[in-house]
């Protein structure tokens, strides 16, 4: 638990600081350049019951469980979670004071913005926020720009932007990107798309403004790093959170023979909990490791026999079961 | 007012049928047959105040100039509306006792099945439920088949599928909406797709359910007349109602000479007030033909002047300003 | 052997006024403008031996067969034939004296346009011209209508636009379809994208320059004559030519209720040997149809057991098989 | 010309041995694997005189210039030339005796097959073959890697498999490309889509065989390398050789600072240069940097102004210009 209460002062810190931050001004700015993104986070997976409500004393086993690894910190609220959930969760993550973030998921900026200050009363150091995405024809970078800027200039607390092509059907523009990135209640960006090139043009583009980049998968979080990441949001470190650290800190630490060994293992596991067989399969999985996964909420319906059969090959043949 | 009336009436047996039929049985089924689709829709546009908030009285004054045009019904609340407007919306269009519609977006099955049951128990006729789409991964047939049963199983008004790759990202595969249209308590399918060779193969494979297509667009819905859907839900109809009704006017009796014509001049009109220029041009359209259309909501932004003076072009080359 | 005859007529006629307008000039597009597209025609399907070349025999005994059928005329190589095969191919569809198209698929102008001009010379009456694909990026309108207009200048043979965007990724773009419908050597357009709201536009745009558009499958065949369309080039017509030609006579005629019953029973036949199953499918349809498919080339492969079992059913549920 | 030197000697010794295992058998195999890939090699632009005829003397200018950089080779015969083009460019090529690829981009096996020997027996080192791809619907792995097997079963010179679905659409399956590599005629992959997550794990799966893969693209050399790349082929390196090879340099030494410093500098005018601008642009660059860019090919248009003005921001805000 030695970690844990070091994440502790940084959340509490931070957390003055927000409050009295309120309006617009150098405090925030400050504020939000203080908070270090780096190092990496499980955006947590929740266990239902066979009735598909939360269960809440398996979350809480896991977090116990987390609260082993060196993670920097956690996300809650999954981008479609109910709000009364989020009520519950959020007292139990208080209670272990982790540093938070919050997905946000609502299309309307008003929305958004709502959503926003209810987070960070509840005790979120930061909001991630996704591009609205619904009418992909008009979320040109001008929309784009028009409204992350309305949310970060709102918001009580930091805003991470989140670009998720593969569940949006939309890339956060390249350029709305490194305009944003000179706000100062903008911090950083988490990547999902995976493509590199960009992200290492991101990372060139906004280094004036100490913009932090977090990689959206494990799948290419070394490569990331390569490029000028400071850490990475992980579906699989719900399920090989330890391990993923240690890839952190053999990129931080410069170690990449070691590191390229290490990710390589990694890509079939987190290809299988991701875009192959998705959430069921983080689920599962994470049952295997000693978490609880439970039940999937429909429509995501549970792995096929064939399914789980693969998933514990892509596990078994890189040396993790 | 004198259609105004006669849809009152088909609205009420509706209704009280449904009421009766809550649990699934054969009287459900007999009820979910009775309730005759085709005809033309208007997909409420919401003028907003300059704040952003639902402008009622202006929303009133549209609905009763839509009440002199021989639409078969209306659709309210757009895929993305907050739930708290549509508790306003819901008196104002219960005291028009149109036929009306729910659009629903929820991604989980049961926060989709609260909200249908939310809004059948305001008084919509019908429920017309997009597919679940952030996990397009997961998002197979088997997957959808089991989320739309779900929602049908319980859903005390009739369902009507809704796919609209343009915004989702994935199209309800055919299989599924095949399969689907087995289902007594599901009536048709909403396609804003467009592809007019799966909207014929679609009637042609479900004609033993008398299952019902109507297209998502004015933009093919001669086309889709000729292939044998029933009626069309159409942005343009918040401008052009008169016309797409004697659209279908002249489908329905076989006049395709004259229906070639107009169908022609709606295309770009069409296509001004949807994918090219999409919800802000369509209220600027609505403001040009007498309507209110009012401000759209972040993050949407206003036309340019550019776009404005292309969005008048698109309607005078065709005759209509 | 009765409509033979008639065709030979037309094409040579055709045949002397090309060559002697060689020259751009009024005559040319006096030509251009008497050529009449509307009608349906096969792509020729060629039959392969075992080892892979053309099977002339074979191919000769199918021609015997299509010249019993009302089509308007044939397309004669497929996009990708080898050069020497043409030349062999050339004498026998001579003799035959069908109206041919030839399909080009060049991506450099120059090359397209020699292309071009050694099938004129090998009699072809009018040359189908897909858009270059390979640099998509830089494939926009301006450089489209130049690549368009520099083959439609030289050309001795009018030319007809080819988009399929199924195959290249690449739709023309509708704007350059309008401006590439003012040059008096370009006679139309095929449109295998099915988008029947960009082809009932397309009509609409171009109605003074008397431009002809061709469906490009038989699954939209009847949607696309309802918006103005003058006739199809469909694979479907390998196998069931009789029963195209009749949907074109129903629609040319206005019975649409017996052509909507005709063109459903089509749609999954066509969908079967198009973009489920494809070529190696259409091969053996023609065997069932009493007409020399033969093997395919590399790399399509023959059909599974189980893809013959699914294609013989697309056949049999519709009433062919 | 020292470093020259020394590649003709391998380029002389590689040939010796592929003539004497023209037909399949261990003395190949030795010899495929005896072929070491890592490196940068420019893939050659070629100028054009105003009348769109290659320029043989600027282009023997060019490569005189490309003698005194240390790249691996050269990569000939872009996807598109015509075949009469290359028999003079051979000459050319081989009076250098740099090791050299072919670029082969015709569909079907056979003719791919017919290109690949003539290529062989004008002295290139290996065929750079990249998928087919006309038929999307059907190139499922089967397909793929039937036709790749074949085409290196018989291929007198080592192939090297090629996946670039920016401009096929199309981009080569990893399992298939993981079961390719066990063929001993096939040395690798030149893999384009830049997706660094697939290159990370075609490494991992293919180590037991040595398989080499090389980046498509300076915007992602680094990271590629990072994962187990062994070179790049980069248009980028028709401009900028001398710093690409001094990526390589860093990255295989390990001075991963200093590279990311580099590729971060490169990303930018790579882009511009690539799916940006295109060929255009970088034509347009090589004149500034020194080299004979030379003319477009129809349907390649000429930069606008504006766009010349962007590449060279592009290239100055980086500190190349």
């Amino acid at each position: 638990m030695h970690r844990v209460r070091a994440w502790t002062r940084v959340a509490r810190l931070c957390s003055v600081e927000y409050h009295g931050a309120w309006k617009r001004g150098l405090s925030q700015t400050a504020a939000a350049s203080r908070l270090d993104l780096s190092g990496i986070y499980p955006p947590i997976a929740t266990p239902f019951t066979a009735k598909e409500d939360v269960d809440y004393e398996k979350l809480e086993e896991n977090l116990q469980k987390y609260a082993e690894i060196p993670f920097k910190g956690l996300i809650l609220q999954g981008s479609f979670r109910d709000q009364t959930d989020w009520f519950q969760t959020e007292k139990l993550f208080l209670s272990f004071r982790f540093l938070t973030f919050v997905g946000v998921f609502f299309p309307a900026t008003r929305a958004t913005l709502r959503l926003t200050e209810k987070m960070a009363a509840a005790g979120a150091d930061a909001v991630l926020v996704v591009n609205p995405c619904f009418y992909k024809g008009k979320m040109d970078s001008r929309a784009l720009i028009h409204h992350f800027s309305k949310v970060a200039d709102s918001s009580p607390v930091p805003v991470v932007l989140y670009s998720v092509p593969a569940n949006t059907g939309l890339e956060l523009p390249l350029d709305a990107v490194v305009e944003l990135a000179q706000h100062p209640n903008i911090l950083g960006l988490k990547d999902s798309g995976g493509d590199i090139t960009r992200i290492g043009l991101i990372v060139h583009r906004t280094k004036a403004q100490d913009f932090q980049v977090l990689a959206g998968s494990a799948g290419f979080l070394m490569a990331a790093y390569c490029v000028g990441a400071v850490g990475g949001v992980c579906a699989l470190a719900n399920v090989l959170g330890q391990e993923l650290c240690e890839l952190e800190r053999l990129c931080q630490s410069g170690h990449w023979g070691a590191a390229k060994v290490l990710q390589q293992r990694l890509i079939e596991p987190n290809a299988a909990v991701t875009r192959k067989l998705g959430v069921p399969a983080l689920k599962q999985a994470m049952e295997w490791f000693g978490y609880h996964g439970g039940a999937c909420r429909s429509p995501l319906r549970p792995l096929t026999e064939a399914e789980t059969q693969q998933l514990r090959r892509d596990f078994s043949t890189n040396g993790w079961l």
